[in-house]
């Protein structure tokens, strides 16, 4: 089943994107009057008829299907950006699979690499959604320094952090997700190679982040994060 | 902190391969008198005072450290190899890091490719324990046909087959592990994209192969098999 993705669509009709019209009109030479799937990222799927095939593939809805969520939780990761994109841009696609719903991007005093291509890791999302046939597209937040960052999660219910310093207290990520109920939404916090700063850890414990520990000594960021969300699906799932 | 690989040393002396050698004297011009720090993949860490610098390192053996493995459970991960290589040896790469202790390929009658390079697949394992810091190197075993591993796991204790069919029974993979102890050790099998037949599954049934589902929708082959380690590893560890 091939889906397509589109941000601009209603219960009676829409368009796809420029780059979804693309591969539907150009790649697979789909014509007016033909039926498509669409997803709108949001937990629908619309049976679709193409009413325009020229450059931008517009189309009548004919019918709606809700998905509802596997989980009634939410997981959200946060992350230090890596100095190489692809590695962050492998992980969204594999924590999308895994069943993500929100992503942001953290500037710690160790990162290395200060900026995020949104627009790109849209695309990717988008990608990945499809691909893996889940409804819903995950929220991308643009990259925000630590502190700005730990000030917006004050409402967030359960919020951790993942270190590696063991002069603060952490308990192991797996024991603390077993303890919650399985409509829990949890934010996990995961920094840069050269891990977060005392001050760092000290702020989030303030801001009542609590410590986690990942179990195995040395993963590499996105490991860490792919692992966090990975363990937080599974755990969670009713 | 660097580590070396070899395959050939006892407690008093060793000598590194021959690419071991060649990263540690052509790359990092590392001369007879200087130290490094070598692992077996069995456990222990060689603190060594270089004694040859030519073509091959050799070196004497100044003091021996036992790692204590974080379980002492044993994860086995099963499963049909993917048609592009690269997605095999990026799973290899990251399950070792989440904690994977031995690897079987299988051939299913759905598998997309029926072969494994398995001298590749140990060089990627060598530099992912390397890397990440893990003392056990994994075993990698040859691909075999699904009948003959089947056969092959009479003796295993836990043994899953995870897949998309409705038609058997199937509990959770969180379920499942939650259940078990902590020194409990597990094989997990994996299907191909087009999933295991019901031949398949019945031979695995009889065999005490209990049916586990992944909880997402569609999970590629590799994520799925990185999903089933990353789960079992977190909560089997103490």
């Amino acid at each position: 089943m091939q889906l397509f993705f589109s941000d601009n669509i209603s219960s009676i009709e829409g368009r796809l994107t420029e780059d979804e019209s693309r591969h539907c009109l150009s790649v697979l030479r789909k014509k007016t009057g033909d039926t498509i799937q669409v997803i709108d990222g949001k937990g629908f799927i619309y049976d679709c008829l193409i009413s325009q095939d020229k450059k931008i593939c517009a189309f009548i809805v004919q019918q709606v299907h809700e998905i509802k969520p596997l989980r009634t939780s939410r997981i959200h990761l946060a992350i230090a950006p890596t100095k190489n994109a692809d590695r962050i841009e492998w992980l969204l696609e594999k924590a999308i699979e895994a069943g993500l719903d929100e992503i942001s991007f953290v500037h710690c005093v160790h990162s290395e690499k200060p900026r995020v291509n949104s627009e790109r890791l849209k695309k990717i999302a988008v990608s990945a959604i499809k691909q893996s046939g889940q409804p819903y597209l995950p929220v991308i937040n643009e990259l925000r320094s630590f502190k700005e960052f730990i000030a917006a999660q004050q409402s967030a219910s359960q919020k951790l952090i993942a270190h590696c310093n063991s002069e603060y207290l952490r308990t192991p990520l797996n024991n603390v997700l077993s303890g919650y109920s399985k409509d829990t939404s949890v934010t996990i916090l995961i920094g840069p190679e050269g891990d977060f700063s005392d001050k760092e850890i000290m702020l989030a414990n303030e801001s009542k982040f609590q410590g986690i520990s990942l179990g195995n000594s040395r993963l590499r960021t996105e490991t860490a994060g792919l692992y966090s969300v990975m363990l937080a699906n599974g755990i969670l799932l009713p």
